[in-house]
């Protein structure tokens, strides 16, 4: 880590994901920064600083958010708070901000904020707010909307390396029996790998090869975290060491992409993990970004963990399930989990959090001591990746 | 300054302010930051992050922009981009991060780019577009749009201080003398007093007390600055020091605010300005966020420059001029020089760079030494103020 110094994750907070059909992004965010205040053992006057990691792009009134976490006491007034915004990248984009903060020596204490209301806006504005991201397709029609841009990365994968379909099933069969253990996911429902490999009524073809079952449903939610400069004693549990965090950004045309390539992310992995001083082997889990399962899929193949083209034996192996080697997105993830844009990228850090501090619940993975977290926003445009290791 | 580093601004660019029709958020974005990157003397492969400053909210359909800097060049794959966002402080807030990048050892070379396109943009979708950084009125109908919250302001201030006709006339009228020798600005046409007081059909009320004079206008822009942790030999002038820069949010709901006191905006200027161990009689000029001509009033007081009432007096004693004891907003401000929304904390950045390296110009001052910066998003909500300092 630059100039070595200590960071931690002290505290967090975490709203269930779903359709939460009560609540608005300010309920969402002060609900989980004040959560994550308490958890620090902190009191809100003690916040040095704010970033709220929140996607929008039309989806919600309030165009101007930064603010809202500030609702949380009087004793808020004058905070400096922020909005950062890298799409579906958005809460670890929030992260790396508030990990800056402390390392530039600006403040002891960031909370950050991770956010998105969707449920609410129909089909069609989600859709085309997500489209936003896309260079090429911004607010224009695709087949399928942002599954339809994924879809192409799946047939571009089956016309290098052969069908996904068993593979794909696989994998989105197992994010679906890991979020049965963890009480914030939104789909708790648990399907076999026949089911989503079977085009059904019930699992319908959303995008050419992509099924339902292949992508992240919408989901409203928010989660957030303190991060600090030192250990907090009052906090309600052990901190969690930030060992590195890196970030990478690939050009936004995709003429200038090689669409399994993912190389952005690419980088951003090597980075993260070459600042740490470690190696996939060294990992006991990874939290990676799978809006779709074809992206989990490219993605194991871009960081390494299998050959271009080896990601379908690497799933079939087992080594990725909990009991596995290296158990991958133990949370359930974003497909099970729910994908509420900005808040993404911070639950993940928390998922992390929980499962190096020992608070994860049924989630709980036998003493891990090192996690790589990985969130991605568009098509491999914006990357972020953060180790976590435990502390003590 | 925290840590006592150095911190410079070693390069710049800017494109005109106006409706520019042949231009795109991206031609502009590249073009800014093409040039400040030369001018800083460096190559596009030696920056080693990128922080884009845009609101949009609506009005453009690309809603993730932050690597439309890396169009720049194939030298970029990479580079980390974050897009911040808080609304009209959107730019500084940018600029803010990149000094905050630098003061965690986390890069030598940050760019910053401030840029909005709007005029393609009917008024309707303008006017809701601001609107949506309104927490009280985000996408309702407000008589005057954001227009008619200032004017909220303006009623307010003359019913505790009597009518502001007269004084923002002259604010009007002085903005629009500045702006003659700004090669940038997007309105160049002489306006004196007489005429900004005088409602006419060439200067209609928009929302009373403001008149067309009193507003800044939607505008097309790009500013770029290069920000880095050590002054650059090959540049093409002089760098100029960043003394200090501070950072200070108020709550969003109009109910927890008294209108007058654009309370969190005096925290940033005496953070800032304390930061920097300098007092307002120190400078030689300030660039303040002049959106409509009651928040430049409304300012002066805020900051101290005079006590709470008090502005018109200091308004009428000419000191604020050019030429005056502390001449404001020499630039023309947002007012003449045009408010592309994001580019216009880096422009205000651009005009106080170039004010302190003595390269501004027909603009030029004589022999400054010490600027202070303010950039406001939504009514006093976010505020950046930034001291900059010549060197040598």
């Amino acid at each position: 880590m630059t100039r070595g110094a200590d960071l931690f994750v002290t505290g967090w907070g975490h709203t269930r994901f779903g359709r939460l059909e009560g609540e608005s992004l300010e309920s969402l965010v002060v609900t989980a920064a004040r959560a994550a205040i308490a958890d620090a053992g902190l009191e809100p006057g003690q916040i040095d600083a704010v970033y709220l990691g929140t996607f929008n792009a039309g989806i919600e009134p309030l165009a101007f958010a930064s603010s809202l976490a500030l609702q949380v006491s009087a004793d808020m007034f004058g905070v400096p708070a922020t909005r950062v915004e890298n799409a579906c990248a958005s809460g670890a984009a929030a992260l790396h901000q508030a990990l800056t903060h402390l390392l530039a020596g600006r403040g002891d204490h960031v909370l950050v904020v991770g956010a998105e209301k969707m449920s609410h806006a129909s089909t069609a504005a989600v859709g085309d707010a997500l489209l936003g991201a896309d260079y090429d397709h911004a607010r224009q029609a695709v087949p399928g909307g942002f599954v339809g841009l994924f879809a192409q990365v799946a047939r571009a994968y089956e016309d290098r390396y052969g069908s996904v379909g068993d593979v794909l099933a696989r994998i989105a069969s197992r994010s679906h029996h890991n979020a049965m253990a963890n009480p914030y996911a939104h789909l708790h429902k648990e399907l076999d790998v026949e089911f989503c490999r079977e085009v059904s009524d019930a699992n319908p073809m959303i995008a050419a090869p992509l099924r339902r079952t292949d992508c992240s449903p919408v989901s409203d939610g928010a989660a957030a975290v303190v991060v600090s400069s030192r250990r907090r004693p009052g906090a309600a549990h052990g901190p969690v060491r930030v060992r590195s965090f890196a970030q990478a950004n690939d050009f936004l045309p995709a003429a200038r992409r090689d669409p399994l390539a993912f190389a952005a992310s690419a980088r951003a992995w090597n980075d993260a993990l070459g600042q740490a001083g470690v190696s996939a082997g060294d990992l006991d889990l990874v939290e990676l970004h799978d809006c779709f399962t074809i992206a989990e899929l490219n993605l194991y193949e871009a960081f390494g963990l299998a050959e271009r083209g080896a990601g379908t034996a690497l799933v079939h192996s087992g080594d990725l399930e909990r009991g596995g080697r290296l158990p991958v997105n133990v949370s359930g993830g974003l497909k099970s989990k729910g994908h509420p844009v900005g808040a993404t990228g911070v639950s993940q850090i928390v998922m992390g959090a929980m499962q190096l501090s020992g608070t994860a619940g049924a989630m709980q993975l036998p003493a891990p001591r090192l996690a790589a977290i990985h969130n991605m926003g568009g098509l491999a445009i914006a990357n972020h990746v953060t180790v976590l290791e435990a502390c003590g």
